[in-house]
């Protein structure tokens, strides 16, 4: 019999590790909820006619299908079958397909569901979603997903209170070394317009979404290549070099953007956002004007936020922006519009554990170990965990017989960071041993003085 | 282009079920880490390598495989095509699948890190699994598990506290109307040695697995085609009837096991099991020592449980027993002994929808609707929210401006509990108008009172 493996890209989160993704999970799910976001969970599959040309061709390709049930092979035409076209032939023995991210089951969600949702309506979703990526370093082909969007409504106050959250998250987490990049679709376009490219936007976003990591020289070498001339990319520079505090940014777009009603709303919006945050008694810390944040999805049409945290090797832990679009593709006639972010847990996990944040007592596991030196105790034992679970206290007793050493190990290994010892003395006098696994510290006391102690 | 639906057999969460669903999960989350249970989780996918094989030929055909990335037909051999047999096809364009329970993950697990672990293992996991079973009412093809064994330790602690667990559970749900079904698989063992039907147990064990549902009639009928005498079964049956307290039939069958090692294992088990409940100073209420529970898994070696909610008409929602030889099938050398059980998430859902026993207040939306009249009362909102954020209460705004009734009528639909309506007099008096939505009453209060009141 061969050894058990994992299929490549997947991992089992062992007890010590799911502690500190609960960590996590709990803080943002916390704070979504504390916002009047609702939780939403959506099947693991989808049909692929709701899965397919969502995610452009790549994205296609890293869809996980899954085999149809019973014999695939009846109705599949011969001649299929002979031209070996694997592509072809997938969409004759498979109808579903794993779950490649939460928007777009949201959005089938919401097509399915408008006439019984009450708008605007907040829905979270922690979810893992899979792609059949090339594994690599921090890529995996499944991870989990923690969105939160808002549909139905145009309010600016959706994108402030996307700040404010990011800002709990992170609080909540220890983590406060970390820039909220924040950008808009129209001062994009704006941009677009003023250097003469209205017509060639996509290559012109896709470019400088990339500034930061390849910067100015292979930018412009990459324009170059899609006929951007010499003008037009020193007059982008000029813009992307606009240097100053988010307000003197903007202040100076002003006169780039004089004729560009795109370049004005986004402006307009981003000004809003920003004196919303004032009327929540909120300061503008970490929040950053980002000229050249673009983030590759072109549905985005409003606002576009993504968050880095300093000082690690790592990409930006979540992003997000308003679309106009939503149920669109699934043929919805009312167009609905939202705004709504995504927190990368996977990513947020390897930066706290790069910068050493778990609080040190995430383990999950009883905070008390009931040992003993024999059956009797063993017995006395059951009656003192009874007890202590009543009162609250997490807690267990080692099983078996067993050297005293042998426990306490376990005890150790395990985290749990009390034991009480129990043997004949214990139980004639009643006062227990209570030993502070990391301190070394033992003291006699009572059952009801433990109880106050650990409560 | 065409309505999206969803795969049939899968389910959407919208935010008032996922509401009732957390309660239940987090009802047995935390009993389960109060008795020292610590988080797994293990990939949706899984080689189908670990998983096939693992639950008989019925099983192997319910599960989802899923079709290898990219060219999956380059190396498959043209006869195989030709062939058109899509099992063995299958294998050859499929090595993944979808998990199709909890435990042989688990079992994998242990036998990939059993040098890492340190036993007795308790751990706890709670993940949906998929089965490609036909539709049908309450049975669906996602469904969620939430597994807990205790392995590496044969102490029949386990088994007194799986009770535990389960009686502080179903209290958690605010269910009181169920029994705690126990057998051990000695016992039946021990039935069949004294029927003269040692080998013929498994007909034996199916066929009175049954009695609840189809009868003792049919039950003789279905023996008696797999040869069973007419004198087997009167004595089968005269066992099967022992009535009284479960002390009362574990001393009848006393005699009846007197040359069965099997049933006296069985008998002195239970026995040591309900001792040790005395000693945790729980009663046995809900506990029934039922002689013709079976289990259909052939795998159980001690006691085994079933848990079913009195009057609805829902089967068992929770079952499992000890094992001696989990981690076998994955060719560990040494055994791994162990005891679980496995809640069923949704049938707890059915049933207690069906008896009306979810709290009123599950649903998970914020306690307060801020509402106002135009935009300055708006931005006045938003300062309200902070503070009451800051203290603890989840609340949001009305995005939009817009009539009051609208407002109000949000937070009815969402399940808002209360509302704070502000006005000019509201921001210039400081005294704001908190009403509870269900009685309609509505006090003047300032923000001070109403956090005092909320908290």
């Amino acid at each position: 019999m061969e050894k058990p493996t994992l299929p490549s890209g997947t991992r089992d989160f062992g007890p010590a590790v799911m502690a500190k993704r609960q960590f996590i999970l709990n803080t943002i799910r916390t704070v979504f909820q504390a916002f009047g976001f609702q939780p939403l969970e959506t099947p693991a599959m989808e049909n692929l006619s709701t899965l397919t040309g969502k995610y452009g061709e790549e994205g296609d390709q890293l869809l996980f299908k899954i085999l149809n049930s019973g014999d695939f092979l009846k109705d599949v035409d011969g001649q299929k079958l002979e031209a070996r076209n694997s592509k072809q032939l997938s969409f004759a023995i498979s109808e579903k397909g794993l779950r490649y991210d939460l928007t777009v089951p949201f959005a089938r969600y919401v097509v399915m569901n408008r006439h019984e949702i009450s708008f605007p309506f907040k829905r979270y979703q922690i979810q893992p979603v899979w792609r059949g990526d090339r594994p690599a370093k921090a890529r995996y082909r499944e991870f989990y997903q923690c969105d939160a969007d808002v549909v139905g409504t145009n309010s600016l106050i959706c994108e402030a209170e996307i700040i404010l959250m990011i800002k709990d998250v992170f609080k909540g987490l220890g983590i406060f070394d970390y820039s909220i990049k924040i950008n808009h679709r129209g001062i994009l376009s704006g941009i677009a317009e003023s250097i003469g490219a209205e017509r060639n936007e996509n290559p012109l976003f896709v470019a400088i979404d990339k500034l930061d990591k390849i910067g100015e020289g292979k930018v412009r070498e990459e324009l170059r290549l899609k006929n951007f001339s010499e003008e037009s990319l020193n007059s982008l520079f000029d813009i992307l070099k606009t240097q100053g505090s988010t307000s003197n940014k903007l202040d100076a777009l002003d006169t780039v953007f004089e004729k560009s009603e795109s370049g004005k709303k986004g402006l307009s919006d981003l000004r809003q956002v920003l004196s919303l945050l004032k009327s929540y008694d909120a300061n503008d810390d970490h929040v950053e004007f980002d000229i050249a944040l673009a983030r590759g999805l072109s549905y985005y049409t409003g606002c576009i936020f993504e968050v880095k945290i300093n000082n690690v090797g790592i990409g930006s832990v979540s992003g997000g922006g308003r679309y106009d679009n939503l149920t669109q593709a699934f043929g919805a006639k009312e167009n609905i519009s939202g705004v709504g972010f995504s927190f990368g847990v996977d990513r947020i996990y390897d930066a706290m554990e790069e910068l050493n944040l778990f609080p040190r007592d995430t383990q999950v596991s009883s905070r008390v170990l009931v040992c003993h030196f024999d059956e009797d105790s063993m017995r006395y034992g059951l009656s003192i965990l009874t007890k202590l679970r009543a009162a609250g206290i997490g807690s267990e007793i080692y099983p078996d017989v067993s050297k005293i050493k042998k426990q306490l190990d376990f005890a150790n290994k395990k985290g749990i960071p009390f034991t009480i010892v129990i043997g004949s003395d214990e139980i004639k006098s009643g006062q227990l041993a209570l030993k502070d696994m990391e301190r070394g510290e033992q003291e006699k006391l009572s059952l009801e003085q433990i109880i106050q102690k650990l409560k």
